[in-house]
């Protein structure tokens, strides 16, 4: 479960798992937003060199998750349409505290419990949908998202006291799993 | 000189040349910002598809050269510092004009304009810095930055009808040259 502190509910996967190709868009979109908050990261804190590195890195890795994306949606003539954006990830940000160094730490913990989440959405779609292909590329998809979700709590405790990580981490778990159970099941990767 | 009005005053390579080092962060940031206007545009016309699969290709690209330009600075204990911005780039973005669709033809000629430029410089780096392995690094950007600006043009003629794209790019070639002619010589690569 990553640290995830609750399951998605079950509704979601069972809206879904039936035609997951209306999913690619926000996928799309997932990936390309994943992309521009480490060039954002790496943006903002150009002195640290690790996580400068490792968000170059990521960002490469998302923009081509987003191209493969691409593939599945023309291979299926599904249409990019505009970023609806995510209220999930938007209201999870809410959550990051305003004054440095607290917002970084936040920031790479938010990062990490959406990568978290996202592996946890992969997973049950790679279990439950229809399409062979998309069951195949999801499966795929789920050791990147676990990777990232380590990474950054790597970077986290690279940068800050161990008790300090723990302690939030702990924090905005239950805030991630707050905001999860109150999700309204909608048709998109973190609805 | 590809389309360019004007040649960089020769007071900028005689400042630079001697360390060109010092213009590492700021080409940092250059590779950053292109992946994001990139990132950006098929963000901003998600139903143009092959414009979408371009700027991915490009995202990609940049953000591969932004690592390139990372270990040139590691190889040499440069650090990344801020982006301080990039008054060029942003003076000939007041051009692009604000409705659509010209605000779209004008940001595929701006961001051309601004390869094209980028191009002379890395031309002139090339042949008058004393680093032999940034010689060579300078070198081997070239041919990717004479590329992506034919892309740009490329796409503006694939949506625009060629005497709208012709008109519009000789417009901004004077404005490009008119703003490079007062370029205060800085130590950046569009200085």
């Amino acid at each position: 479960m990553l640290g995830l502190k609750c399951e998605s509910n079950s509704e979601w996967i069972t809206r879904v798992k039936h035609d997951a190709a209306l999913l690619l868009s926000d996928h799309a979109h997932c990936e390309k937003k994943a992309a521009l908050t480490a060039i954002s990261l790496l943006n903002r804190y150009p002195e640290r060199t690790e996580l400068v590195s490792a968000m170059t890195d990521l960002a490469i890795e998302e923009m081509s998750h987003f191209k493969m994306v691409l593939k599945k949606m023309s291979d299926r003539s599904v249409a990019l349409v505009r970023d609806n954006g995510d209220d999930y990830a938007a209201r999870l940000n809410e959550f990051v505290r305003k004054e440095e160094p607290k917002k970084m730490l936040d920031r790479l913990i938010v990062a990490s419990l959406i990568e978290a989440r996202s592996c946890e959405r992969f997973a049950l779609l790679a279990s439950n949908v229809n399409d062979d292909d998309l069951k195949e590329f999801y499966t795929s998809l789920l050791a990147s998202e676990a990777r990232h979700r380590n990474l950054f709590l790597i970077l986290a405790r690279r940068y800050f006291p161990e008790q300090e990580v723990s302690s939030r981490l702990g924090e905005l778990e239950e805030t991630e799993a707050a905001l999860t159970r109150a999700l309204p099941s909608a048709e998109t990767i973190h609805g």
